[in-house]
């Protein structure tokens, strides 16, 4: 498969690019040229979330899949995480690509959950996420996977997570990597938005018990 | 009828519950005290865009109509002008309000545009305000009409206008103000969103060649 990884360069976006790239053709997708990285299957696109749909679509030529992994960290979250996302969405659809996954956060769609933990000092962060999700779920065609993860971690992957969860966790950087990784092709996640943290099932049998 | 205008103490809201408590009852909405007004048909009720939905909706009980016409002013663009507006809406559709008008901004629902004029400048309200339009338009069953004025000068109003523009223009706050009080009636209004600068045709005549 070919797939554009958009925020190719972060902490999740660049090991998956690494991680798809065992398998598929990938590009990593930001304003920045790509890192170092291990595998001729690897290749930069230049993607600028704040210019406009058809110069976006215009990098998804014959792409079987979108990853939407980026997020401005709380400097741009109008611009950035908001509608940059949306606008990617939009290209997607623009290019004909049908399957697109987004990296949000737990809970964006459940706004009676944003007071709990380490979600409250996030407000701003969840409404952006929010409404990009809600966009992607009622405004789009697109065969969608929404994966929402607790707070991210920078510890070594277990390869076990939970999903349907009902309080903001925690995950490794990793097992997200791993879970966004093993959604690509899993049919039973098209459609789906899937809250997890850290846990005690593997990720493909977590996966498997979606309906 | 019973109005509540959201945001009533500001700009366009003072104006606005003056002009409306010529006819109606008028509750104005907002975090601080009403200032001194010239009715009895006006009465303050506390809102604060900042909570919940369950909790705005309470001051919503047996209204005719809500008019939204709040802002940050650049400061909270997050959490005011599109979160927060977006939770009148649901407040207004639990607490069965039908009619509900929305002052909004030139082109919020064209981002093709918003590279014109003044409205360069104004990107990150521009995306506030296009996603509580769009919630409005594609989430909710309420009876709307969404008024987009340009820039708003404090100037005295000529009581014309011109809609269906195709550039950003400006207006006078009295022109505007004058305009949400005819939609309010106005059947022709409903399920519009109107674009508008001042112009050379009386107000009912303009909002009358809606189709």
């Amino acid at each position: 498969m070919k797939i554009l990884v958009i925020g190719g360069n972060g902490r999740v976006g660049s090991l998956l690019v690494n991680k798809l790239a065992a398998k598929h053709q990938v590009l990593a997708g930001s304003r920045n040229p790509k890192p170092e990285n291990n595998s001729d299957n690897i290749e930069h696109v230049y993607i600028d979330l704040l210019s406009d749909v058809d110069a976006i679509s215009k990098s998804m030529n014959s792409l079987d899949a979108v990853y939407f992994v980026s997020g401005s960290r709380g400097k741009n979250l109008l611009q950035i995480d908001l509608h940059g996302a949306i606008k990617t969405m939009q290209a997607a659809e623009k290019a004909g690509v049908k399957r697109y996954i987004m990296l949000s956060s737990v809970f964006a769609l459940q706004p009676e959950h944003w007071k709990e933990s380490f979600l409250s000092n996030l407000t701003d962060y969840n409404i952006a996420k929010h409404y990009a999700d809600l966009y992607l779920t009622t405004q789009t065609q697109l065969d969608y996977t929404i994966l929402q993860p607790g707070a991210l971690k920078e510890e070594s992957g277990t390869g076990k997570i939970e999903i349907n969860v009902t309080n903001p966790g925690s995950n490794s950087i990793a097992n997200v990597v791993d879970t966004l990784d093993s959604i690509l092709e899993n049919d039973l996640t098209f459609g789906k938005v899937i809250l997890m943290h850290d846990g005690d099932t593997p990720i493909d049998v977590a996966l498997n018990q979606l309906r």
